[in-house]
């Protein structure tokens, strides 16, 4: 292993994030907050540390599939134990092992919080906790691909693990070349969100901070209600951008730099995501119309909650855990399709779900037709059986976490179904269960080891799997 | 599709129907039950129409995989609807889907119950319906196998369609002696079993029906209290048969027919079975310590569930749907484990889960080692690539089924958890689930959609899916 490499790229991290504390530093000059010295603090030692170890560039810097994951995963790590410190120096957060959760959850985008009452934070944190969500949305290392001048094929390892999705592809030939147009995309549809969340009239702080968690697919609010007390207009605002950030960001690469609307609509992915989000919406609206002031009412909270969950935002406008059961199973169910790959979203993603009914369906076919060999096509172009045995081999790695969690979390004593959408909600980065972990609950009863393991849960699926489940695999370490 | 092979079978198996409806005719001379004649009508009725229609050989009668397939699942479905008529023409239990719920609960050897009160049937019918378990644990096309003079390698599909298990094999070269094998394995068990539990001073009816219960892995009782109000001694038993039922027969036919007690200490599955079972059995029973009295109270309530539950028997002695999460949790995982591959348990099988966890290895260890090749080995043996391909495609169907009855069945509104363990319990075969279908609770309050999907779950997870899925598949029934 080449733990120089390693270093330095964790010494880039925290370069990095000693220059984003500045952020919450200037929110704080702003309110007058005695928090943001911490902040400033930080941001100092953080970057003075990250330089001096920077200083000296290793001799061979390359990162195969090992050396990459580790240092993914080693990164999110650090910058999330990092990242927890201002909550505890302030005493905002006091403990840890409650520091360290809520850190996670942001930097991997689930939004599930500990606290019970967001709005006693200062501004700062406020601000930092949703600045997190936006980081970790788009990736730390495949900022550093964009701004390193790094080369070398082997480079892909790092951006392969940051980035969701079964089959990730370079968008153009050169690595940082699309690193860049894919935070160019990001960055721009952020401030877009921004520029009409104004024209709404939502006041600036709530705007920056709603926008972050909209972009990352994160879901921290800044309020107790969540997003319930903003106009329909804002409501509506924000279900889009959720579904726009869930998108494939091909689909955005297809069709704002190659400008070809037809490579771009011909990706199934996209359409069977939005059929999803219709079919869901139109489900939810009638099945729990009765609790709702009429159709109109019923649609926008639906579509809104339908957009949130699938995109694994997590955010609310109304408390779901009250809505009838099929409505709350079609939630439940969400939680584990998640998103589209190659966007800011979790779960299991909508392209590896098509991969595996293809699959099935191969399965079934060679029963009627045994002579018969079959390929699996997608976007009308044929799919390796590389990427179908990864895709079925993630579900595996899924499900045993999943398993193994829910067992472990059930020594809280708390019920199956608070235990199983915790599960669900964490590995998942949605936010928001169901029951105990309801949207107008919160995690914090949760027992230190319960809270240990969903972070780890929450890393894992942000990570997708295989980045975390290296780094606690003994034969990672062992010498050959 | 050679349809006059697939009638010649199902009209032997119909005959064979009505020679099993003369034991529950006999039950009802011996306890003077008029509802014997409805049994005695179905005998004759059944054997003459079987007789008629197998009267003239089809000339070629061989069953490749998709004949194989759809004759099984028709088969499947043709002796429910005919076993459920006798439940329907006494009254016992008057509606269709009920009593089709009932019979495909028995033959499936699930043991889910839509009855409140099974102390009301009478002799004959209580009897017939563990004697569906019996004869379903086994299967009925591997008797056929047994009895029929069938040549052809091709019919081997007709055996592995009923056959539970990811690679199933021919213990002898001849197809016809290793079904006669089987069934004498399962036919002398059976006996050993009914000795013991005479011995030990129950009645002879409670020991047949009781038996047939244990040796199917079905779970029907004869009492409201199930297992409850036997002696520990009786339970003790029952626990161990439920187990021993559960182990994979080839292990008995090493054992007893080959008599190499070193082949049969080879088998991985039923080593990590046993220790599944011990170590489950364990953190049960002191999980669970404070409910009862006593350390040895606790474990024989624990061993007894773990073992009822694991092979997806479904007996119980206790209500424990009031034990603690941790314990429920437990249970949970294990209705998901079930029993060996080669026995009569149903569930995902411990084999299955042995090959997805190697080849989940397989697949860490190669990003650490990329260049290196491994295959996975099971007793020593090298396994086929197709057998892990073949097992991770069975957890994508079995997921996929399992979401779509867990959606279809929450419209009737019930909680979650009822929803989620209703179709753990049946697309498993075990029986009871949790909360609104729990041990002291019955499947009677679903509507007739949800009971139409749970047994489609049923029998799906009998005859290990792909079957029950090609006879849905338009494909199948589409002409070349």
């Amino acid at each position: 292993m080449n733990f120089a490499s390693i270093l330095f790229i964790l010494g880039k991290l925290i370069e990095i994030e000693g220059l984003l504390f500045t952020a919450p530093t200037f929110v704080a000059v702003i309110y007058g907050e005695r928090e943001g010295f911490s902040y400033f603090a930080l941001a100092l030692i953080c970057f003075i540390t990250g330089y001096l170890i920077t200083k000296k560039k290793p001799e061979k810097q390359t990162y195969y599939a090992k050396e990459g994951f580790i240092a993914v995963s080693l990164g999110w790590i650090l910058m999330s134990v990092v990242g927890s410190l201002p909550f505890i120096i302030t005493g905002e957060i006091p403990r840890f092992i409650d520091a360290l959760f809520e850190t996670i959850s942001g930097f991997t985008t689930t939004g599930s919080s500990i606290l019970s009452d967001v709005e006693a934070l200062s501004h700062c944190s406020l601000f930092w906790r949703s600045f997190t969500h936006w980081i970790g949305g788009m990736g730390v290392f495949v900022f550093l691909l964009a701004v390193l001048p790094m080369t070398g094929a082997q480079n892909m390892h790092l951006m392969r693990s940051e980035s969701p999705g079964p089959d990730v592809g370079k968008l153009v030939p050169k690595l940082g070349d699309s690193a860049k147009i894919l935070y160019s995309i990001y960055f721009g549809m952020t401030l877009i969100q921004i520029a009409i969340l104004l024209f709404t009239g939502m006041p600036v702080f709530d705007t920056l901070t709603l926008t972050f968690g909209t972009a990352g697919t994160g879901g921290f609010g800044i309020k107790n209600s969540s997003i319930a007390d903003y106009t329909y207009i804002q409501q509506l605002v924000i279900s889009i951008f959720m579904i726009l950030f869930g998108v494939n960001f091909n689909f955005y690469f297809f069709l704002l730099i190659r400008r070809s609307v037809k490579e771009a609509l011909k990706m199934e992915e996209v359409k069977v995501y939005l059929a999803i989000i219709a079919v869901s919406t139109a489900a939810i609206m009638f099945n729990s119309r009765h609790l709702f002031n009429g159709l109109s009412d019923s649609f926008i909270k639906a579509f809104f909650q339908v957009g949130s969950i699938i995109t694994t935002t997590g955010y609310g406008t109304t408390d779901f855990d009250t809505w009838p059961a099929f409505s709350k199973t079609i939630l439940v169910i969400l939680m584990f399709v998640g998103a589209c790959a190659g966007s800011t979203g979790g779960g299991f993603k909508v392209s590896r779900i098509i991969i595996l009914i293809k699959s099935y369906l191969r399965d079934l076919s060679s029963f009627i037709h045994p002579r018969l060999v079959k390929n699996i096509y997608m976007d009308g172009r044929r799919i390796k059986e590389e990427t179908v045995k990864g895709a079925v081999g993630y579900l595996v790695a899924y499900v045993m976490i999943i398993v193994l969690s829910f067992l472990v979390i059930s020594l809280d004593g708390f019920d199956l179904e608070t235990n199983f959408t915790a599960v669900m909600a964490t590995v998942n980065n949605i936010g928001p269960g169901l029951a105990g972990v309801g949207p107008s609950k919160n995690f914090n009863a949760f027992s230190d080891l319960s809270k240990a393991v969903l972070s780890f849960d929450m890393l894992a699926g942000r990570l997708e799997l295989y980045p975390i489940l290296l780094l606690v695999t003994p034969g990672t370490w062992r010498k050959k």
